[in-house]
């Protein structure tokens, strides 16, 4: 396993290896890696003849007052966690690498990107955007695979990749769990343990809005009042947003009628959580 | 000599090209071809493997009360003048085959293009940014051939690339004149008779800075004027704007000391006309 941190080096090992006919699967992190990101190389591995991880806390997609400087990193474990997922290379610039100092190109998603954790963390997409058409040209990859965690960051990026004509497959890999239910995320290992046992809100909340969907409920407000039901047991947790959204244009619906998201992003004391389930209407 | 219309067919040749090895030179046009387009594509056919020009006026890159509509198209003539310059392909999509209906992502340079024609034309870069990206991303150029008539454009498209980190050369060609010195511009065919006359005030500001500047004029204010008393005599001009900036950061400047881009912007009733030269401070 080659681990690059230089940009230059980094695209031209990569065209180099597209011109000899291979493949490449890019998977794109921010490090401190856990089985959801693990789950994403293996689908990776499985079809590509290179498989890239990106290990980069990408400052632009961090608002001023938001944790970058505390979001957590170990690069000895990423870096052994990769190689025995069988990582063909990591690359990990630094931030100076990645953006000159002048830097003023910028890639927006208009419409998508208001909406959600859009609406809460104003420049978010704008700076994954940004940072994913960055590194597409950097590892030149022919397909690359991102968590369906991030459910909006999935919908904008496959956005951003028809609107613009980028030749990249984007493939997505389901939500990974831990055993009580909490959607596994780089920034849980900063829960305390108090937060920690009631963030399993989030997925209680997906589940009664599931059960009830199951058992025919289409109306958005019973859901969603149902979800903030749920959260509301939790006293540690203060609610961003639950909203039952078009699948598509995450628009917001009032009925269950095409495919829905339900998307949650959940305030606790050390760290904002995000969860979501798609309704097949 | 192909002519493709479907960017789909457009990407799968040009990626299949690339794969086996050829280089390709993209050289993007509006159309209406003149002898400044056919030095691009002569540049291009110099290095390249294969020449594609692109022939497309981009809806997005114009304001709402700008010249789409009016802007000059003549497909027959142009297909001829690239089968004579020996290109291999057309790409000549359709509005409707570039952009989604729903199409909701830009590419965005935030500070070179605040200036100049970005002051007067607000849009008009963003515009250009997203299709130049499309297009590289549809085409697969090697390199890029741009007139230097399109000064800021250049520098925008320069700065895109970088920030970027697109795998694309950016190469440039200098302006080409008529006998009376006035700039190349598909634009120029709808000048009536009288404007026709007079558009050469453009060149002749252009000469008079240059000779105050090689006589040792080192005053912005100064050359300025000198260029604005020079398109006065032109009764049917008015002038949009007649700026000195620095070649890189395009920031005004006062004195000339490094190199300075010297651009103007000038409206005649039937057609807006730029030209620009650069003082080697």
């Amino acid at each position: 396993m080659r681990t690059l941190r230089d940009p230059a080096e980094m695209q031209s090992w990569a065209l180099e290896q597209r011109r000899v006919g291979h493949s490449i699967g890019l998977v794109p992190t921010m490090g401190f890696l856990h089985d959801g990101h693990l789950s994403l190389v293996k689908k990776a591995r499985a079809s590509a003849d290179l498989v890239c991880v990106s290990i980069f806390v990408n400052p632009t997609q961090f608002g001023p007052n938001e944790d970058f400087s505390t979001y957590p990193r170990d690069w000895e474990r990423d870096e052994a966690l990769c190689r025995q997922a069988g990582v063909d290379l990591i690359f990990a610039p630094a931030p100076e690498a990645v953006y000159a100092a002048d830097a003023s190109v910028s890639v927006v998603e208009k419409r998508l990107a208001t909406r959600l954790c859009g609406a809460s963390r104003p420049g978010h997409f704008e700076g994954v955007c940004t940072v994913v058409a960055k590194l597409f040209n950097l590892t030149q990859p022919t397909f690359a695979v991102f968590g369906e965690k991030d459910a909006q960051q999935l919908r904008i990026i496959r956005r951003m990749v028809r609107d613009l004509n980028i030749p990249v497959e984007i493939v997505s890999g389901p939500i990974v769990r831990e055993s009580d239910g909490l959607a596994m995320s780089s920034r849980n290992a900063r829960l305390r343990s108090d937060e920690r046992g009631q963030a399993v809100c989030l997925r209680r909340a997906l589940d009664t809005v599931e059960s009830a969907f199951a058992r025919g409920e289409r109306s958005a407000d019973a859901l969603r009042s149902a979800a903030l039901a749920e959260i509301a047991r939790a006293p540690l947790a203060r609610v961003d947003y639950v909203d039952l959204v078009d699948d598509v244009t995450l628009e917001p619906v009032s009925r269950i009628e095409a495919p829905v998201l339900c998307a949650l992003a959940v305030h606790f004391p050390s760290a904002r959580l995000i969860d979501n389930a798609v309704l097949k209407g």
